[in-house]
């Protein structure tokens, strides 16, 4: 029994050696983790077989002389995980592979606001049926399933706890899924989508190699990501970065939550297409919306300008408060803030300048996400991928 | 030398042991380390050479029947350490032994605002050598000494980046400490006040067993110390925390940072007394002040009581927003507000369940300080005790 527990973990730190180390000869492997060369030689043809790596093939970079070492990589061949997501005004889906690659990738504008969750889970399994005889027939087996949520997610029960702008609460999303899905044997979760958009950043995004940064996603609605020292944080019952319901404006429009003037009612996109005075919710997706407005101000629209400025002072308010108390390395602005970070890192710098206290000495970075409005449903996706690297031995339990 | 670092560590292992589990046989401590009765027996002779650890005598508890072992604690006798503290309007030392009681304890009224570095440094050089007789004269050895400043601490060297309501900026404060105590051979630090507070409660008093709270300090200043995943958040530059210059109120009053309706300018201890109608800076300390309006609440003057809930709802929105982003189990709630939270409580816990969204499913609790206005000055004599707990062999190279 010991014996196996060590193979399994032996086979996590191979696969994870690979995943960071890119290409790599099996003797690099054992240099790298310390394991003898016999034991990696077996360990990567256990991998190979469960589909996980592949060989490349000799390694032909030039320079190389003697002869060239077999290389292995990680395999896009084998396993796919599959995201979803629920958001106010889309629904969106996002299988990637192991290497990264997105191999189905779907959205559609829908408003969710005041739904039924059933109703709207059957539309998020049509889509989500569609995506996995995709993928299968590109011949890759399922390795898990993850939902993102807007709003308070408890992931241990998978319940959306309350999702104001949803007008939902305490919503058994996962169960839901599985019985829509017909999902078996793969783990199926539901998480805040910030918290899977800050990961998306932090793993593949302008996160990577920081430390500390706050990730902002803002459509309709506006949530966080808190990521400290280099891991996602989630508060103390796992509902931290609820950025979209901070008060800034004490007097101001009341809220869906019940409240006066939270961030989310003055900088989400509905307060946006209001100030610029365009008519919504607009067909399409919030990136479309953004598309639109910066072709407004590019041609001259300084009304649309003027709307933007007023954003970025709202946003760098409630910013500043949580700068001060985070001091964090960057803000990376998702949702539609990505697209417009132009407009809006001058009024949010200056906000930060005059607010944030060590701002002289510790500037913090305004950074456009890089992922742009698919970082929730591509953090989803990923998120099952990140286990079976570090435990590859999981996806044979429910195969 | 490995021998030597294999020892080193080892008794770093049995004095946290002892630390952790009180009066302990040297059999329990061999049980409990997984180190053998022999070496435990050499290992605890040293530490007791040392003056760390002291012979209890027979262990005496009821119901112990047969040849009672012979026990050992944490010596009061051996070391001591010191804590200083420079605040707006007192400065106050500290001398705790590894048993946490205080050995030497003083503080007094004084204006410090836009001071002299230099002179404040002389006075608290004053009362540090007062300290420092006093503890010499108990036979005790000096372990290190931490200094509690307000502001922007910068760790690493020991200097006030910033701090508003001294008017200080780039003060070398250890140098500056360094030079006027004539302390070597003993790490002297320098650190910010509200981060040295949050310690001395998770160490010590309402933080025990939490492992998220955010600790407020207010006194005229107003900072916080953040604790995640039970350790001290530092942020990434050493900044966080910075709760007082959160603005709350855009249109508010100017702040000494430069900016308007900071937090600090509405709940710092000016404010209180200006709404109460009290004249300031008062004689004594802010506990003084705090006492005399508790006092004059109780003899019925509503418009103390009054001031207070006009405080506890300014605090309150900017902490919504605070407990928003990091969704902690408990506010603790120092300085002069540990004593006030009879009448802050109510306005806190409104404000919170009024604005923080998870606030139905994942309530904040409010703890009033078990320490009181003297945390940052415990957690500062404490931090080098620490130290010597995890790494006994450290005080050696400095005696």
């Amino acid at each position: 029994v010991d014996q196996r527990a060590v193979r399994r973990a032996n086979l996590g730190v191979v696969l994870e050696h690979v995943a960071d180390s890119g290409p790599v000869s099996r003797a690099t492997i054992a240099a790298g983790t310390g394991l003898n060369k016999t034991t990696v030689s077996s360990l990567v043809a256990e991998l190979i077989e469960m589909r996980l790596l592949a060989e490349t093939g000799d390694d032909e970079r030039p320079g190389n002389v003697g002869r060239p070492a077999q290389t292995v990589r990680l395999s896009g061949n084998g396993v796919v995980s599959l995201g979803l997501e629920i958001n106010i005004d889309y629904l969106a889906t996002c299988a990637t592979d192991l290497t990264g690659q997105v191999r189905h990738e779907h959205a559609v504008a829908v408003d969710n606001r005041n739904s039924q969750p059933g109703r709207v889970m059957g539309r998020l399994a049509t889509l989500a049926r569609r995506a996995l005889a995709d993928v299968e027939a590109q011949g890759l087996s399922l390795a898990g399933v993850t939902i993102a949520a807007p709003g308070l997610v408890d992931v241990a029960s998978g319940t959306v706890v309350v999702a104001p702008d949803l007008g939902w609460r305490d919503v058994p999303l996962a169960d839901l899924a599985a019985k829509r899905l017909a999902i078996r044997d793969v783990p199926l979760r539901v998480d805040n989508e910030a918290n899977l958009g800050a990961l998306a950043e932090l793993w593949t995004g302008a996160g990577r190699g920081l430390s500390d940064f706050v990730y902002v996603s803002a459509e309709v609605g506006v949530g966080a990501g808190v990521v400290m020292g280099g891991q996602l944080y989630r508060g103390a019952f796992g509902f931290a970065g609820e950025l979209g319901h901070l008060t800034v404006d004490p007097d101001g429009p009341r809220c869906t939550c019940g409240n006066r003037g939270c961030l989310a009612m003055l900088v989400g996109e509905d307060a946006l297409l209001e100030i610029a005075g365009i008519e919504g919710p607009t067909e399409g997706s919030a990136r479309l919306a953004a598309t639109t407005l910066a072709d407004r101000i590019r041609g001259g629209d300084t009304r649309t300008e003027d709307a933007l400025r007023q954003i970025g002072e709202w946003l760098g308010l409630g910013l500043a408060g949580v700068v001060n108390v985070l001091n964090p390395e960057a803000i990376i602005l998702g949702g539609y803030l990505g697209a417009l970070v132009e407009w809006l890192e001058q009024p949010l710098t200056t906000a930060l300048s005059e607010r944030v206290l060590a701002s002289n000495w510790a500037p913090c970075r305004i950074l456009p996400s890089q992922i742009g409005e698919q970082a929730a449903v591509h953090g989803a996706a990923a998120l099952p991928l990140r286990e079976v690297i570090s435990d590859p031995s999981s996806i044979r339990m429910h195969a």
